[in-house]
């Protein structure tokens, strides 16, 4: 099965500087693919510091438990990921594997376990050949570049239609600062093929604790508000690395005024990956943005927003170029957070449809018809109760994530 | 847009005796569709007790908090139904309308407001023309008949590809006892249309607190044990309604072992019930039994199978017949309940095709797959960490779901 490029991708890769202290190198290996390269090796200057943010998935994979375990180190030295095998749900053999894997590159580089970083993405419940891996490492180490990011990029997709990475410069105490990331998403063709993974890096001069807080507190607004069928992969891994080569005085605290043109920065640059995986959604031919707002709380506007977006009533309307209001209402009457009735009320492209619950006298449907013919989609909902806000993101169900998920047999 | 019966439907509407002290009327009273019946009046002889299960939705309508109210009496004598509008989200105006339905039934049959439910089902945010049905009430009581509960079932109907209705006869104290239900489900072509609804009868004596202890039970091990597509509607309601007139001895305590053998048949009939909606979903072309054991409580079980028959890549998989034991791992995950990945097994058709964490070895795919090419699907999951146990019911996703609500514009 050919996978056309999702129509909502972005017109073309973007420009990817050098992060003084990171250097990429990719390999075709052949756990799976052929023709193509699948193992990817990050590797990062003594002193560079790390955070993540990992699967909440019971079943989540030896290389998600490798990770999480060698992040109470903060501290990272390589990275390295497969695509092809996610060797997830491999018992015994799954974590002998990712412990063969640390080994190696740990002797290659001369750096402690505790610095090796692990992420698989691919088929689950198949052993993961990591002798092609480990054998490459001597080669992987001699091919390591700066330039490598699209290259990067690519070596980590399993079924995505496009290669997604994101780019920011900012400052910390006038010191310039760069950013960088790539994503893998949502794109699965073969049966078991599902996992986001993002890898961000920057040469700023962060304190591990400090890059861990800015992780966790940006995902939750950027990949830990995306939803593309409300299925959560056993391998997700999101991480963010800061080598320290742009110079910059360290601060001890995230709120710290002077980290807050970087704080701003790298949230953008999360939501841009974030919305990069929603973009390339399985049969996706529409962005779907989702505010919510007069919560009882930020997380309970987040809650009610997940509802509608995880929806496929409200997913399949916007696929069918519907208003269907009706299926919002039911949508957050499900999310099990408080909402008042009789004060509910939703607009669709800025046009208010539905007032004080029930619909606007008079509605004139011809702009509204007019947005939901578009690619992106914007969704409002006052529930009436408080002030928590929040937007989530997704993308329609359509015909194409049956054709991707039902038609094709492994 | 012309819906095909369910691939999955019985072979034929059952047979259903009188139920001493109940009547039936159904009549068109055009409240959105044309030529065909969609009301429904079913009236109690003095004496009737009545228990229910409401939609847990947030955004409940009009006729659900109706019933809500009148349910702490524990008395009905009168029971009106509409189909082709929800009267939800519908604010004052819906308040209005189901107090206008309630004094006009009450007054027509003589009896308290309180002994009236109401329930409606169809399109959301519109006013119910309640006055077609209220000038309606007149006609109906004439054309009260034991008679008419294959009438009643298609009354109901929205967009349900086969009426739905069940009958059981069991005992209490060695007197013959007699139970009937019909129920309309998921099927749903306009937009917005979405509700089950269940009404279920009998002539046994039983206390108002009894019934109401035997449909919460019965409906967590049916209808709350049934999924299509995760969504909730504004309207559900279950009630159980019981005449006296078989002229049992009461019992008040619903474990009384004179009592067994009728709990027994209820929950059969509630359990058929459920499964009839099941194999009306949307698009339906499997029906999905699945039983999670080795949970920590059985409401774990639950959740946990739950998560399994929501989850789109399981569920799009059972669609293109392929035994994706991968997919059930990620929703066993995703489910938040506790489960020890090493210890999980999975078996499909009664095959184990994964074992303490891994697949099994030598695993013979072709029994599985002739499994998979049925119309009924068995997964068993045990999780491995307790004694909690659950079984639920689903269908596959398929092109067919999509069809109906996205190509369909109202």
């Amino acid at each position: 099965m050919e996978l056309q490029k999702s129509p909502l991708a972005p017109a073309s890769f973007p420009e990817m500087p050098v992060i003084d202290g990171v250097q990429l190198a990719t390999r075709a290996c052949g756990i799976k693919y052929q023709g193509r390269t699948d193992v990817l090796l990050m590797a990062f200057d003594e002193g560079s510091t790390i955070g993540g943010v990992l699967t909440r998935s019971l079943t989540r994979s030896a290389p998600v438990e490798c990770c999480q375990e060698h992040l109470k180190y903060g501290q990272i030295r390589a990275l390295v990921v497969n695509s092809g095998n996610a060797n997830a749900f491999t018992g015994r053999l799954g974590s002998e594997s990712v412990a063969r894997t640390v080994d190696a590159t740990a002797t290659e580089l001369g750096c402690a376990k505790e610095n090796i970083y692990i992420a698989s993405t691919g088929v689950i419940g198949e052993p993961l050949p990591d002798e092609r891996l480990t054998s490459a490492l001597g080669d992987l180490k001699v091919d390591l570049s700066s330039q490598n990011w699209k290259a990067a990029a690519e070596a980590i997709m399993t079924t995505d239609t496009f290669a997604k990475g994101a780019s920011v410069v900012t400052q910390i105490d006038g010191k310039k600062v760069t950013i960088n990331g790539i994503a893998k998403g949502s794109g699965m063709i073969a049966p078991d093929m599902a996992t986001m993974l993002s890898f961000i890096a920057t040469d700023a001069a962060l304190p591990s604790a400090v890059v861990q807080s800015l992780i966790s507190r940006g995902a939750d607004l950027s990949f830990n508000a995306i939803t593309v069928d409300s299925d959560t992969s056993t391998s997700d891994t999101v991480l963010l690395c800061a080598t320290g080569k742009a110079g910059n005085e360290i601060y001890h605290d995230i709120n710290a005024p002077e980290l807050s043109d970087f704080v701003d920065a790298l949230n953008i640059l999360l939501k841009d990956l974030a919305h990069q995986v929603v973009r390339d959604g399985e049969g996706a031919t529409k962005f779907v943005s989702i505010s919510v707002s007069g919560a009882e709380s930020d997380a309970a506007a987040r809650k009610i927003g997940l509802a509608i977006a995880n929806s496929p009533l409200v997913k399949t309307a916007v696929a069918g170029e519907d208003a269907n209001w009706g299926r919002v209402v039911m949508a957050v009457g499900k999310s099990g957070e408080h909402a008042d009735r009789d004060k509910l009320s939703i607009a669709m492209g800025g046009v208010t449809i539905a007032k004080d619950g029930q619909r606007v006298e008079d509605f004139d449907e011809a702009p509204v018809a007019a947005h939901m013919k578009g690619q992106d989609i914007d969704i409002a909902v006052d529930v009436g109760v408080g002030s928590g806000i929040a937007t989530v993101w997704t993308c329609d169900l359509t015909h194409g994530y049956i054709e991707i998920n039902a038609d094709y047999r492994s």
